[in-house]
């Protein structure tokens, strides 16, 4: 085969501030897949992409070509209509877990293909494996039968959607070019316009325990990923939410799992409630289900229901205990006054170290592993007060995840503290 | 072996506009050459080089690692003083043929280690190649041995120098990386402090036909090159030179060479002599032989004697008759008036293409091929005059090499047309 570029020149092209072609970008994407581009080649483009930005255009074509990388996902049998949340990841986001049952609840069909933890960020599909029994792996068929009989279905994205992706992926994780706007933007676009779904809500997190740091990168991201969409025919729309403190009342897989089911249950945190029925709002208003009281269903064990049709249908038994940890530590108030800060990396951190995430997408993950707490930002303690507690399967992990946890909890005497907004922005439509 | 680093660490430094400090350099270029960073993190790292720059002291720093991946020559047993020129590559710049000698004639000693061509510009090896019997690849002791005896010796560069510095161009070749200059000032001037010379004088070549085609660009590369060579104890200084025209009357391997000796002769092209005398009189003051009329050994046959001794001391024999092509082909000029354009480039790409050059380093060069020609910018001519000829062993090669040279000569009736300078800056001292 006569290949009709050169991965040379396109690089170059980028290097020197100018702009692909949609045919050059199809050539690269489809070239670097087929093995003619190399690793080599693609890392240099992925940084000078990452210094030299990409026009919309450009973003649009690449996520297109990875989506062209693969299958794509057929709903078009479904009598309802599909909508699917994306987070870019945060500290004790279990939201996937009541949000998805909530929607289905309502009619929507919820295909919600998630991924694992990697780092300090958990990952939908470990803290659902906490569940005795439950399969993370769907054929596409079962998958849509899913959809079909119960309306909702959490599971692994299939090796065949977006396939350019996955090996971007890992090339970018290895070359120091993650944290580039047009590809963070057209990663997670490709898998979630290949797997079908007819509209889409994303959580784009801004904080300490976020991906973005700042609400102006996460703005940009959010604007970037809702063009990609729009410009798909996916209707998107993107909440900017607040990730400086962690999110509801823990981090870890089971410890997140079982606060999800206290949500269902019309309990739960309020943070996590709130966030909950907003997505889910945005997500039925996505499929023109409007004038409801979403937050109904999490009292009238409709959610509830809808959840334990989910579990049961992809094998997990909710009857069997969860997994508990074997150690756990307490961590006291040092002084009486008021939470001024509560960082949510710091958490994360320790959650991961001890036993909860993973350092290289091969590890395992302990499901009972991970962080509790009991405070929250502008919340009054006094000295003493249990604030946080360690839980491990390995007492050793103990030292390195106080560690994490040093500097994580500030207690103000004076001035007071306002409580932040949950709802930081709100992007398309 | 627990690695120091993380590349992925060092690469976002770089990309977030840091400052690599010197261990960290010291480890990535030793991780590279062991095979612990991988080329695809080496390529993000150059690209991230090429766009955020770097600052002197990590030039310095690399350029010192890369010559520490490998041997150093040692000339501290000659007596005489070494001297040496880097030229940044043009078409038809044949100076070193003439140069060495020269040089050596005054007593200097110099070590020219020389490259082979690649794309449109030619390498010195390949010239001498032509003449029959030439050997280019010695041994450290064997020239040694030469520059003892006969003061001069122009032969490829070792393995053993600078490793590192190869296997980074190689992979910048395919990567868009090589136009970073930072990684070009340290790839030529780690080969050049590693060869052991006490002296150097680089030709920074500017225009058309060279690799920097503006004056800005050159300055920066020649002025980058000369802090690192003082930096590492070698006497450093840069010329200027102009390449929007090709240098001399000749473009190709045996042509050039035929030049050199007519030069070596006392006569030549006006332009060839003048840069040789520049350079060697640079050379020889920056080891403190001034004084002299340098011009004269080119014209009393000192330097002609010297050159004899250098070839035959490589096994080349001067008596047997140099190549000449099978086939040939006369452009004539289209039009009477004065050459107001003769485009450096498209003489290099036609000679390339006529069989003097190579795409890959794996190919082999004709000796016989090339371009020659009667004309200069500023000089008169009348229609039907012949401009240029064009020399190949393969007929079926003349055609592309009349295309590149379409527009390459332009012949203006109305304004003046000024001589260029040629020699354009110079810097150091």
């Amino acid at each position: 085969m006569i290949e009709p570029f050169s991965a040379v020149d396109l690089i170059s092209t980028k290097r020197d501030f100018g702009e692909l072609s949609k045919v050059e970008i199809d050539w690269i994407i489809d070239a670097y897949v087929r093995g003619v581009v190399a690793d080599e080649q693609m890392s240099a483009m992925a940084m000078a992409i990452l210094l030299n930005g990409m026009s919309m255009r450009e973003i649009v074509d690449w996520t297109q070509a990875m989506i062209n990388s693969g299958e794509r996902l057929d709903f078009s049998s479904l009598s309802a209509a599909t909508v699917d949340k994306h987070s870019t990841g945060g500290v004790g986001d279990m939201i996937t877990l009541p949000l998805a049952p909530l929607v289905a609840s309502f009619g929507a069909a919820v295909p919600q293909l998630s991924g694992r933890g990697l780092g300090h960020t958990g990952g939908t599909l470990d803290k659902l494996e906490a569940i005795p029994g439950w399969q993370a792996n769907l054929t596409n068929e079962q998958m849509l039968n899913q959809l079909h009989q119960v309306g909702a279905v959490i599971c692994a994205a299939g090796a065949g959607l977006a396939p350019a992706d996955k090996k971007l992926y890992a090339l970018r994780d290895v070359t120091g070019t993650v944290p580039a706007i047009p590809l963070i933007a057209s990663s997670i676009m490709s898998k979630k316009i290949a797997e079908g779904t007819s509209a889409l809500v994303l959580d784009v997190k801004v904080g300490s325990g976020a991906f973005m740091k700042t609400i102006e990168q996460a703005r940009t991201l959010a604007k970037t990923m809702v063009e990609i969409g729009n410009a798909a025919g996916v209707k998107t729309k993107a909440l900017l939410t607040n990730m400086e403190q962690p999110l509801g009342k823990a981090a870890g897989n089971a410890l997140e799992l079982r606060q999800a089911i206290e949500v269902l249950n019309g309990a739960g945190p309020q943070d996590v409630i709130d966030l909950t029925v907003e997505l889910a709002t945005e997500m039925l208003a996505l499929v023109g289900i409007t004038g409801i009281d979403v937050k109904e269903n999490l009292e009238n064990g409709k959610a509830l229901a809808k959840w334990q049709q989910l579990i049961s249908a992809q094998n997990g038994d909710l009857s069997k205990p969860l997994p508990a940890a074997k150690f756990t530590h307490q961590i006291y108030a040092a002084d009486s006054g008021t939470i001024a800060k509560f960082d949510a990396l710091s958490v994360g951190i320790a959650a991961w170290r001890l036993g909860a995430g993973r350092s290289r997408k091969e590890d395992s993950v302990q499901a009972a592993a991970g962080v509790t707490w009991t405070i929250e930002l502008g919340q009054k303690i006094t000295k003493g007060e249990p604030i946080l507690t360690l839980h491990t399967d390995e007492e050793s992990r103990f030292d390195s995840a106080i560690a994490a946890l040093e500097s994580s909890v500030v207690i103000s005497q004076g001035e007071s503290v306002a409580k932040p907004n949950l709802i930081l922005d709100r992007i398309g439509e």
